[in-house]
């Protein structure tokens, strides 16, 4: 058997602390450095951090981390720098970098792992197929990768899984396609206020028309991404640019949750849809209405795929696969696959099928 | 590009014949050779089988095939004995093998293959996780493909995708699991008499216990494989053999479908059962009831997959992936997959998702 597969993580925001959080659960694997600039985070111990501070962490310590009782995992220090998580994390062998959406803020920070040798994982959402909306940055990260014999993936519930993977492997049912339609229907109200700002929760109608005509609304980022990996897949070549549309869910009613509370014709959320065309035809759709309690106005949150082909196929998820547990699970439990893998960029396309890790995680690494 | 992607087909019966009209209809991949001993189908041109005959076939040819007409695709003549079609075949790179169901019925024709250095997709259904049932076998076909430097697979839409693939694939959304169902509930209308044999659809309830109890009646085959697929796949061990369990499906009205009829008090098919255990508690549960007019009783036929962990995730396909059609679409949407794999027996945990393949096949080869 393999050591244990030894973990360094940028970003311990939700993403990157509810990995840690699910990682100290599993068997085999081990975190051993943590990178994030925050200021109520930086210079505290992990365990401090995710509030199960066995006494035992050594936040000034030797950057090891200290050694934690017997029954708790090794404790690491948060470092404000890159440079020092590494120095921590020389025996890792992947990063988990949950810090950015686009591929071009995490580019300096992917070529930085890569040049230091680590496998990556990358939360970014156009890191999911970055050759959709980035081709030049995704053709240099492959190339360093190769150059360096590492592994780079990006991933996520969602590009990674519902509104992308899922599709293109329930096309492996089929002999022939005409239309494929991808719905997510979810709610926001478990997220924070970073995610209520970049989906125009609480904005006035107005102010959300404005937030999407400027693009300082960033609403789903993913369309691109998903639709490009549908239409590779498949081998539909697409004939013009995806077509994306944006509007406010305005609410009827009164809404609240821990981080947004809104009034009657206030936006609850965005409408997101997004169209790829193959010879003037648009074979590709994509919905995703997010908003914070859609029950409030009784809307069945849920997953839906529906392809027009042969056969058809209409597959539901109800209620949808949750983003936030789910982001978390997708980056975890491709870890294997991704130091498995030939050196390079990867999708979700390349490597094989995400699975729950319930055993030894070990066991999974060949050689 | 690389070439045109030429197929053996061994076996030319409903799914054999099945693949070889998809693969006609697709661009960049030929069938090049026949094999099948029924007396209705050897000696003859595949395009005459296939009710497409252009007239320009040469059933007496010369073993390449005739050169049919233009716009009709080369013809290939249906040899009785392997050595012949292989002798036509010695261009392809890959072999569709669908003449049996089990492991051990197959295990001679892919090791003749495998001599022969040719790729393989089979239908045999233990053929899809083969180290459940035969680990001995899968081990010899493992060592042999290896040594050859040729990729054996088994797949088909059950098992191979709807029971446990896509379960497998759920779990990765997921963190932790307690317990997962998987239920098929599907129509045996569209099939013929060999279904109808093997599910018991036409015998009294007292004929159906006695093959049951004796083993001569075959119901589902495919839990052993999806329960043992779906417990590697996850890292659990499983504590005891797969139980499973077979019921007749006993109608209470008449039911007529073009291959069979019954009436009241008449088994109209069979309801089977799997169950895995994990340290003595039930982890994974298989229910695929399958008869003939599901909905003469008012049964809505459809794919299931309910996963209690975290998150829950509650799946449903309706109506259910169709057997036939999907069996056909996954055999050849796997075939650059398996010719881009390393050499060995693979299975579909090892290799990228499946995908329709709806663009030149050439171009989804690797090299």
């Amino acid at each position: 058997m393999s050591d244990t597969v030894k973990v360094l993580i940028w970003g311990f925001g939700a993403m990157g602390s509810g990995m840690a959080r699910a990682l100290l659960g599993k068997t085999g694997v081990e975190i051993s450095g943590i990178c994030d600039m925050h200021p109520q985070r930086r210079g505290k111990s992990m365990l401090e951090v995710l509030k199960m501070n066995s006494g035992g962490a050594d936040s000034a310590g030797a950057g090891t981390g200290g050694s934690a009782g017997p029954g708790y995992p090794r404790d690491v220090v948060i470092r404000e720098s890159i440079e020092e998580a590494m120095e921590d994390a020389r025996d890792a062998s992947i990063a988990l970098l949950a810090t950015d959406s686009f591929t071009r803020k995490a580019y300096e920070k992917i070529i930085t792992l890569i040049e230091a040798g680590y496998n990556i994982i990358s939360t970014a959402e156009e890191m999911a197929y970055p050759a959709a909306g980035e081709p030049e940055l995704a053709g240099k990260i492959h190339e360093n990768a190769a150059k360096a014999g590492v592994t780079v993936l990006g991933t996520g519930i969602n590009p990674g899984l519902i509104m992308d993977l899922l599709v293109v492997m329930m096309t492996g049912a089929c002999l022939d396609i005409d239309h494929i339609q991808a719905e997510r229907v979810n709610s926001l109200s478990p997220f924070g206020p970073a995610v209520m700002e970049e989906q125009g929760v609480g904005l006035s109608p107005e102010e959300f028309r404005r937030g999407a005509q400027d693009g300082s609304l960033a609403g789903h980022v993913g369309f691109q991404e998903s639709i490009g990996m549908i239409a590779d897949a498949l081998g539909w070549k697409l004939s013009a640019p995806i077509r994306q549309s944006m509007e406010a869910i305005v609410t009827g009613v009164p809404r609240r949750t821990e981080y947004a509370s809104v009034e009657p014709g206030d936006v609850a959320g965005c409408r997101m849809e997004g169209h790829g065309e193959v010879d003037g035809v648009t074979r590709i759709e994509m919905l995703h209405p997010q908003q914070i309690e859609p029950e409030a106005e009784g809307i069945e949150t849920g997953d839906y795929i529906r392809i027009k082909g042969t056969p058809n196929i209409n597959l539901q998820i109800k209620p949808e696969v949750p983003g936030g547990i789910g982001t978390i699970a997708m980056c975890i439990n491709m870890i294997p696959h991704v130091i498995n893998a030939s050196p390079g960029l990867k999708t979700m396309l390349d490597l094989p099928v995400p699975r729950a890790i319930l055993g030894d995680m070990r066991e999974m690494i060949h050689q």
